[in-house]
């Protein structure tokens, strides 16, 4: 993955915050001491991030190196499992762990709860997704993440595809007129995804054209339904579900038919997953 | 709260990752139409992150007002409470929506977790601490919310605050040293914090006069001889717990007498506050 | 419009590489002596930019007022109009006033270009697209005055659109698995492109289920042979004509029944508009 | 030539234009494809902008290694020649395609249109100047492609040399008094150049001691009369004329006797050089 | 003085040093509280820098109002005078405090050192010249400073001025050599200034027709000689002394009849002046 | 050392402001010419800001080799010492130089200061400390410099320690209140200094139990008061001097008893360390 220059530009942000003038603590050793140390996961746990890890030391000092021989990003480790390598200057190497360790922890548990949602649906056709509800600064690193723990990804962001939800229809008056207009104007490179709320309005998007329809806080019952008019009428659109997409639900909602599965939690609920890093210093 | 130069960054730098060139849904909308929104508490919840949200609005386009009379930072609004006003052209309201939403119910979760942790601890002299296991880029805005969540903020960065792990300890060969080389080399307006394991290592740094230590992992029972000794030798020094601090443990920690008990997760675990943006628009 | 973070920077870059450290004509006149100035078509033009204008003098000086009252974006002006009017402190006005001419005589100039291709094809249902030949920087300025003279854009970067080019074709040994990779990878927002050089190529294309196929230098009647193949077998398929589209072959092209032709040099190859600005100082 | 940090900048503003967050299309590519291309000129032109590439890759992947081993800047290429080396990463060399040829064909036409009015007047004394007409953020570029056609550099922007246009002088009143200030209150390694419509003005601006006088708009035959008095008057003085330089009519313009000829339309009105990159991947 | 882009960044940068995450002593004041303050010279001083005064505070906070009613710039002020008045949120007012002295101690300094230079060769026809030995990112604000004190700036950077020193003559063989090359190769709104060490080079570069030539740790001897010699030879050439020009020293210097005086001290070598900031808060 | 992001940020700006668009004579030099140049001690100093020099060749061409072996920072070199090598291409080294040379002369002089002011105290137990009036940008190194000089720093800026100056007092009303307020807001890192102007103010700080007290232009007969005050009731509260501290002065402020004095000349007021940079081209 080539980071982008916004996720570059983050890392530099969050080093700046957390280094500002100085460490003051890695300061005190004494100057020439090298060290190295390895990431341990101390519970199981989808590995997404080391690219970030990489980038983090890059920008602090060009002579730590770090490599993850062996243990690749979307990797499933177990507990206790040691990967990765640092080594270099001590201060360092403290200098830079826990800007580090905050972007593992973070990336790797939306992996691995991203893996886990993907799990409950296997066997089925429906894809799951991620969602514009990142991390501010975060979304490419985060959508990787997403990638390496089985999911899919949503658009990147608002430039990248066309969705009409409930305030754009408002304010065209009609879900047709919405995605008629949203086709005139947008380059024909890009789908439309209309949101709708009731087989009512799901009736309206898949005539007007929508390339694909997102059903927002629906029952499998009309989710079921939706698919079953869909299969009849427009067999080339698209159907994602949305809304309350918690993991036990996943496999009833899965078995409707729906496409996709889009999960705002991936990314917007996380439980950083435990990663340390153990030093040998001298 | 003055925003720094670095949260002013992450919140541009936030903006131009979600719009890039332009969103293509927005620039659908009438020219000129306008419209409004306000906040609306889904669950229960302490509040947090308004700043950021006036911040969002005011870069994306000045011409969006934004307010929330009546309703105050740290204050515990119910499910159901309505609050915060947001008026202005419909597309930059809709453009700017998605982050203005990720910062409001990521830092009132914050805030509300960290209200939690200090209740649980009510009557008890000790305080909670942060940590710097924050959002790339988001740590004044997440020390922010453990504030408001009724917590305390440990030092901002590596800059403010010397904090002597054990790996700064091993560099060093022993406690004493480490403390004594770094009271000798830090300016005087920063304490010396050093973090032990045992109560053998707690002698030797309330002997050699760090001004906080850190006792990290340590059992309730280590931690109240901890307490015992500090306060028949050296009552100024202060003591901070950390080390899986889950919240159903807080009371027993901070009966043991220390001052602070630092949770990392209040800012790396987190389930986003549920906000909804309800608009009229027209 | 709104223009973008990188639009705003584009403009900061281009004030500052003119103005370095200062105007050193412009400061010598007289402390506080106002001025205003007109802009005047000197040839019949389509205008585009002024928002590009309005961005210059508030960069450089927010007590400059510019408005360009009854100047439409898009609006044809006869040789001689005088439109937009510049007024504030002297020195301001003539320092910015270079960069202001710059951009809106290039604008203008690809405004009235893509007008002319327009006009050319009108009657058929071709619509003219612009590429990614525009200048460093302006792409958001320049993809808006294509619109202005009546074209469409194309994809705006790398990012909003997959196109497949004969070398990415080449990576995968055929155009069916660059498609079929392409659609397996690629969010479900963006469509597909191919580019196919032959008929051969073409069906290939047309069989693998490309949304869009670029017709590269081919001949008008492999285009119409291309079009009638498309109609019997995928009518939802668009077809994009390229390379070589001058002005008076684009009829022609249009009569072969493409969707859409698209001109690299309504960018890459300018006459800039003939804009003056007249002055009155004192 | 050592590119200016403002040219860094404008380089490094393209390639997150074009690339945002990412090229989805090259992302498609087999990880691990190396290519190779070369450069091939469709056309004969004078080339320029051999660095603007380099760094271009230099700052999309280091890994890519660009050489223009054999062409030189500057040098005329005939229709068909192939050179430049363009080797690494397959992605990247895709990613980073279309903003170098953006570039090296803006360049080089600039270079090839310099080259063609420096012919026009070889056997004159007169040289050919660029403006201040350039693309934003491109002058340095710009003006060292003028430089490789041949062509000579005007000031590089408001800081480097005084130009006194109608509107300064008419702030002052008169040409003299114009002058006489931009003599007293301008360091003393720049020039003074006074614009003049007509021979009264330009009697005052010789009389008043300008470096540099610009002829603006003139006849051939006014221009010749001008020169004359100046040999008579004061022969250290330099004249420039400039007002609708077109090829055809540079002769002629020179023969008057004037020491530089200004033209706009070197930078302001391109057509694109035609040079390709053809690959060879795998 | 419109402040640079450059000067905007280094106060930018300056505010950020000295504010990082957030002023602790100033967050502690009641909210709401406002204040207002007087400048107060110390000492005789000659003022400069209340242009930089007034963006520190637009900079920091919007709220505060500054203005320096009856206090110009260049103004001598005596010891005690009471000058400019800043009026907003006390926290503000305190945290900008240090920024807002730093500058406007260090630019009257310049001011007054340099009015006491010019005043020591007041009578002859010799000018006070700063040069490029000022405060990394302060260029412009310091030559500002020179100004206002009665000096005349040399050029800006190495930019805006052609200055030949010992090793380019070394690296072009001879005097002549290095003036020709310059004059051939350098825009001709530039003058071409060369650096002599004695006074057969100084004859060199006389004939080779340099614009102004520096006559480096002269004696005042050979300085009027020089004078005496260009007099008769080319009365254009400007000349220009400098190398340990101590105030003691220079009205000797200046009767020597050279035409600019450059003393790196005014800028390299500077006492701040002595002005305080006088509060009232509540 | 490290240099932070800022110092970074700062050495940049400081190359565009000198270089702008480019070095105009450097330009001149034959392409390929290399050069070599060595630093020279023209008086006895003590050396600081080598790592600067590093950096400014470091940005401005990879190219240049620049090593300091044998002269560490810190070290006192005598009157004609020759020290430090740079190397590479002669136009770099030109473009260089005069930035090289502004920082190594400043940061020098302040090393050198601080040394003799550190020197006129040996013996006592006393130590000398910068405060916050240095050059806007320059913090990290000027404060480098005062420790090679032998100084010690104090907090670096307004963020890493509180300090309660009279107009914080005078907003709580009382220095007992405004310590109290401070020491329930501030995190338990950082300590509190407060100012105080005679010893019945420092009676009251010393009994709030501040952890520093600022003795602000008292006497020398009061600083022995209040050191023989603090020993008998708060022997681990530190004492501070401040204003006016002269390098005359400073023996019996020492003998006083105070822990620190803290000096704003070493940074406000500069005389330029005189060091040349030797250069042998070709």
């Amino acid at each position: 993955m080539r980071l982008s220059q916004d996720t570059l530009a983050l890392i530099e942000l969050a080093l700046r915050e957390d280094l500002g003038p100085g460490d003051v603590s890695a300061a005190l050793l004494p100057e020439g001491l090298a060290g190295s140390a390895v990431f341990v996961a101390k519970t199981e746990l989808v590995l997404a991030g080391t690219a970030a890890v990489v980038e983090v030391y890059r920008q602090l000092d060009p002579e730590v190196a770090v490599s993850f021989d062996g243990a690749d990003e979307g990797q499933r480790l177990s507990a206790g499992t040691r990967f990765g390598l640092v080594r270099g200057p001590a201060a360092s190497l403290l200098s830079g762990e826990r800007l580090a360790l905050n972007l593992l922890q973070r990336l790797s548990a939306i992996a691995t709860h991203t893996r886990r949602a993907v799990d409950a649906i296997s066997g089925t056709k429906a894809r799951i997704l991620d969602t514009r509800k990142t991390g501010p600064g975060l979304r490419q690193l985060e959508k990787h993440a997403v990638r390496m723990g089985g999911g899919m990804n949503h658009r990147f962001g608002l430039f990248d595809g066309v969705m009409l939800k409930d305030n754009h229809v408002a304010a065209f008056g009609s879900v047709t007129k919405a995605i008629e207009t949203a086709r005139a104007h947008t380059h024909h490179l890009l789908q439309i995804e209309c949101e709708v709320d009731d087989l009512r309005q799901f009736d309206e998007a898949l005539a007007a054209g929508a390339g694909i329809i997102l059903l927002d806080n629906m029952t499998e019952a009309d989710m079921s339904e939706a698919v079953r008019r869909r299969d009849a009428l427009r067999p080339s659109t698209l159907l994602e579900a949305s809304g309350n997409m918690t993991l036990p639900r996943l496999p009833s909602v899965a078995k409707s038919g729906v496409d996709f599965i889009s999960m705002g939690a991936l990314t917007h609920s996380i439980t950083a997953s435990d990663i340390s890093l153990d030093w040998s210093i001298g």
